[in-house]
């Protein structure tokens, strides 16, 4: 069934997809429906904002992106830096740009997955805006959030000899990502009616296509009593992201080969592909891992939460950032220093 | 002169365009240069959010459009949703999508039309999002102000007897647009070294390309100790908005024709268009000036304020929304119902 989304119009097409949102949140008073959204943040709060905007062709490829996951996806790279702020994401907008190529049913798949985003991380849908398109599917999205006066965490924090830490593991999506974009080459030249064989690869599949946000480790930490001194979300690559903690906390670095985390599925999937797999970890990018230093006195504390796991090392500015193989070599890092990443 | 947006990357361009910005507000505690902005605001204001997402060749013409009129009218398009809630701007986030077409130098126009509107409006750029695009401009921005405890004013608020009201003139934005598009028409046909001769319709182009929000109405009414009981601005025709203020508020309208304010520039352009002119101010668009509603005890106050127009009144639902002429007769409001603006 295909819906044309001109016989809703513009406001008809806002109201069938937010129908039936409630707000969860005290903060949100005033939700969709007005000029603006209207929020109320105790004084205790602060309030975080981060925005995203992705664009077909550019940060999705809808041959192999089910538009239900890529809604979900959408909203989940934005909880994701709320959470690197050491904060909770409350309420988001999303505003919609839709060619003629869409139909109703298919901006129902979308919502779905950011609803769905939303019930899953208790976020509230407060506004936005949509319109018609001349090329394809544009979607922006802006994340407000909250975190306690003194509990926000920024890039510029890192101290010497501050551990760094990171989450879960590294370069999977990326990987996923790669098999995606091999299979569609694949079933370019063949017969429609050959299905991608992805048995085994699920892992790496659903890395790519429907990211989650690490609240759990925000959330541990804070139990933990574990203040991070920097913090940053892996979007980029790791590589990247180092490097502006340390640029921006004028301190230099040191990792380990050895200490990066790499699932299973990655590893065999970087060596079927040829690949290099450490460059695969530290310049992927789209983990939506947490990278964060924290004082060497949390080291024991640390070790004790699951899922993450010690990486290396802040150093004084002059030692540079630097990673070192397995073999006791250092090699400085470079942020997207993989010229096909490019 | 013309530098390749590539030469400096996304993190460069970014850094190249927000060089200099230091927030005003200490409501802004951290801006530009982290994985979210940092906001803090007292415990007696709610918080307000709104956002726009502008398409080229949907929402702007560039053959037609400077690039700093166009950024500076990105950014008073949604301080205007702010002052529609009678509330304060205060931060904005830029996010850009840009392709190949566009240089550095044009990007650097962009950025100085939206800082100038935050000069003007003393609003804080506070983040945002670089990124390429395969077609065109992108921008998307998102502004968050705030507004006393009591203050906020909502679409459904009208009463009974409430007197409505309009800020400036209708149409003017419109007309303006008409004539671009015109000039445009006649010039793509001809020799490229003719001039289009604008000479007296200065006024309706500066109101559709450089429109000014309508924070002088907002604090007058402060001043008066007026709180509308609704209001919105007029972004998409008095009409259309008219219909929302009185559907939310379950209430019914009667505006006159004779008390609609227009220019003496859009009736002459009306005129040679053969345009009806009502028509135009009821659905022209792009106004953003205010609509709203006070209470009947407010008549006198309100004419004491300039530039605010006396249009007519609500009443119960019962009698629906319409339009009497100058000849007496009643027309039911229609949002949109002039075919060609489509």
């Amino acid at each position: 069934m295909r819906t044309e989304i001109a016989t809703l119009g513009e406001f008809g097409l806002i109201d069938h997809l937010t129908k039936g949102i409630q707000p969860m949140h005290a903060s949100t008073q005033k939700g969709i429906g007005d000029d603006a959204a209207v929020l109320s943040y105790p004084t205790n709060k602060q309030v975080l904002v981060t925005t995203d905007l992705l664009l077909e062709g550019v940060h999705f490829d809808l041959v192999y992106t089910p538009l239900k996951h890529l809604g979900y996806k959408a909203a989940v790279v934005n909880f994701s830096d709320i959470y690197a702020m050491n904060g909770t994401p409350k309420q988001i907008t999303v505003s919609l740009g839709v060619s003629k190529r869409f139909s109703v049913e298919d901006m129902e798949q979308l919502y779905a997955g950011i609803r769905l985003a939303c019930e899953d991380y208790e976020v509230d849908i407060v506004g936005g805006d949509t319109t018609s398109s001349l090329t394809g599917l544009t979607i922006s999205i802006t994340c407000i959030g909250e975190a306690g006066k003194d509990k926000v965490v920024y890039r510029n924090g890192a101290q010497e000899t501050d551990l760094i830490c990171v989450s879960g593991n590294l370069g999977a999506a990326y990987m996923g990502l790669q098999l995606l974009e091999r299979e569609k080459a694949v079933l370019k030249g063949s017969d429609k009616d050959v299905q991608p064989d992805f048995a085994g690869k699920e892992y790496i599949l659903e890395r790519q296509l429907k990211p989650e946000a690490r609240k759990d480790i925000i959330e541990k930490l804070a139990e933990a009593g574990i203040q991070p001194t920097a913090m940053m979300d892996i979007s980029d690559g790791l590589s990247s992201e180092l490097m502006h903690i340390c640029k921006q906390s004028n301190k230099g670095c040191r990792i380990y080969e050895e200490h990066l985390p790499i699932d299973y599925q990655t590893a065999a999937m970087a060596e079927e592909f040829n690949m290099n797999l450490t460059t695969c970890a530290l310049n992927g990018g789209e983990d939506y891992e947490l990278v964060f230093t924290v004082p060497l006195s949390c080291h024991e504390k640390i070790q004790d939460i699951s899922d993450i796991r010690l990486i290396g090392h802040i150093t004084n500015p002059e030692l540079g950032c630097a990673l070192i193989t397995r073999d006791g070599q250092e090699f400085e890092l470079k942020a997207q220093g993989w010229n096909p990443l490019k």
